[in-house]
């Protein structure tokens, strides 16, 4: 029931995955991601929201220009495929990659966006700890993944490119079983030609700015005052929990809480949370047309768990 | 004329290379190299020195045991040769991997060594500037190479792990075809079974000091009082000519001097000047027996340029 469509914005064409019926959601995939990696969300969420997957420039079936690609080249990507729909206002959910575009995104144009909904994500204060010591272990894929070399090496043979993509799936994952079942569709995705590329040219093009905030060099921005949700995976080992301290400074409108027992993909890790976060947010703030719920199926599990609240 | 031979040491076979008369040399490699990095640097000094050059545990074609292997092991192994070999008394050249073991070499024998001549290498006045954000992009290679991923990934086929290796050998160079004519030889090696494992070992061995080093907790060594001469790359992009600033904290009895048109590679971009360098410094220091010289052959270059000279 998921239909997939290819629509032109920005100068590229963009492949999005869609399902469901009611008020609209855009969910924004990570690295080593592509849009599949929200279908189990999007199945649990269909009988509510209307659901819009795309595949960002340079990744799955969308197009491949030459990069690099920022963050702020996705916003711009993003906001046009939105005119492109002819959909004024949408609520938006993202982590890893997602996330980070989905900062200049909403600064691009507020009004359009009832609501920001984010799994773990690099945000500036997340600061000088990216590249502390005892980081180094972690983060060197943001260096690799701009060498010249990596497309070659990673992309050697589908033996070399399951063993790169398989690592970081596994090793982010705190379920490590997270992505067996689907760990080959992510290989044949990667091994499409130019999708390694594609990938590694957000790290060429978000270089500059990570750079810049390990330096404590970033301009600074006024925070985002659209409703905010981040629920922030206990055991991320790229993007540890205690990151997620300083995310009132960018976001005035903050409902944050831990995401318990996952690791970096709680969209894969554990689904029905995950879709029971969103769905939940977006009800609280007024984004969900309750008659569009279908009364034949189960109501969705209820987030449970501790809760915190920042203040801005 | 360069002769090649195996000697068991410290519960290892080690694969030695030597040639030349007179007081003997010890060449000591780095990574991504084995033992024949010195050959034009041994061709030049034979008519002056005996010159043994041992591929270091995990490298060339000495044993490759369980790793890691960190630069106290390779100490260890490096005495034991010394030991087997019936040398009471011998000069070091070494740089990165082989400067690193230099130091804990020459604090467990201090009396059996002669002088220590470096290219650039680690040691602990680098300091926290080795994972400064800037160094990022030149450093995640070390944290690469520890991941499990990672001899499967380079060694895929012969043209990844040229890729690899000479993405180094020429990254590094700042004449960037000083390996151009034998980097078939090196790729020749580092296909050698348990060879890519055994320079990773390396890294391995030698993280948790590096981390040490970058948070500024290593513990503090007395000086070393060997008669010590550094000569440090003008343009080394790994190891950074700023970075040799403190090295009179390590040495107390140094000659210090930059080695100008060169990157990390000083023994293959001037092979020539190298050679100057090293049989230079030995003379200097009294270790060089002028009767073995061979009149018949032309006199080496002297050294030329700046000079400096730290005191401790």
């Amino acid at each position: 029931m998921i239909q997939r469509t290819t629509i032109e914005a920005n100068g590229a064409r963009f492949h999005l995955a869609e399902t469901g019926a009611g008020r609209p959601l855009l969910l924004l995939h990570g690295w080593p991601e592509f849009w599949f990696t929200w279908e189990p969300v999007m199945t649990r969420l269909a009988h509510r929201f209307r659901l819009i997957a795309p595949d960002l420039r340079g990744f799955g079936d969308s197009d491949k220009p030459a990069g690099p690609f920022a963050p702020h080249n996705h916003a711009d990507d993003l906001l046009a495929l939105l005119n492109q729909l002819g959909i004024e206002r949408i609520g938006v959910v993202g982590h890893d990659v997602g996330g980070a575009a989905m900062q200049p995104l909403a600064r691009l144009a507020p009004d359009r966006f009832a609501g920001l909904f984010f799994f773990d994500f690099p945000y500036p204060g997340i600061g000088s700890r990216m590249g502390s010591p005892d980081s180094l272990i972690e983060i060197w894929y943001q260096s690799f993944n701009q060498m010249p070399m990596a497309p070659a090496l990673v992309g050697a043979s589908r033996e070399t490119c399951k063993a790169y993509i398989g690592h970081f799936l596994r090793h982010w994952s705190w379920r490590k079983d997270a992505f067996d079942s689907v760990i080959e569709v992510f290989v044949d995705n990667f091994m499409k030609p130019g999708n390694l590329e594609g990938g590694f040219a957000h790290y060429k093009g978000s270089h500059a700015g990570r750079i810049a905030m390990m330096k404590g060099a970033l301009p600074a921005f006024p925070p985002i005052d659209i409703p905010t949700c981040v629920r922030w995976a206990e055991h991320d080992a790229v993007l540890p929990f205690a990151w997620s301290d300083r995310l009132s400074e960018t976001f005035s409108n903050l409902d944050f809480a831990q995401f318990p027992g996952v690791g970096h993909f709680p969209h894969r890790e554990d689904p029905d949370r995950a879709a029971a976060e969103i769905g939940g947010f977006f009800e609280r703030i007024g984004w969900c047309e309750l008659t569009a719920r279908n009364s034949s199926e189960p109501p969705p599990p209820s987030p449970s768990g501790p809760k915190r609240f920042h203040s801005a």
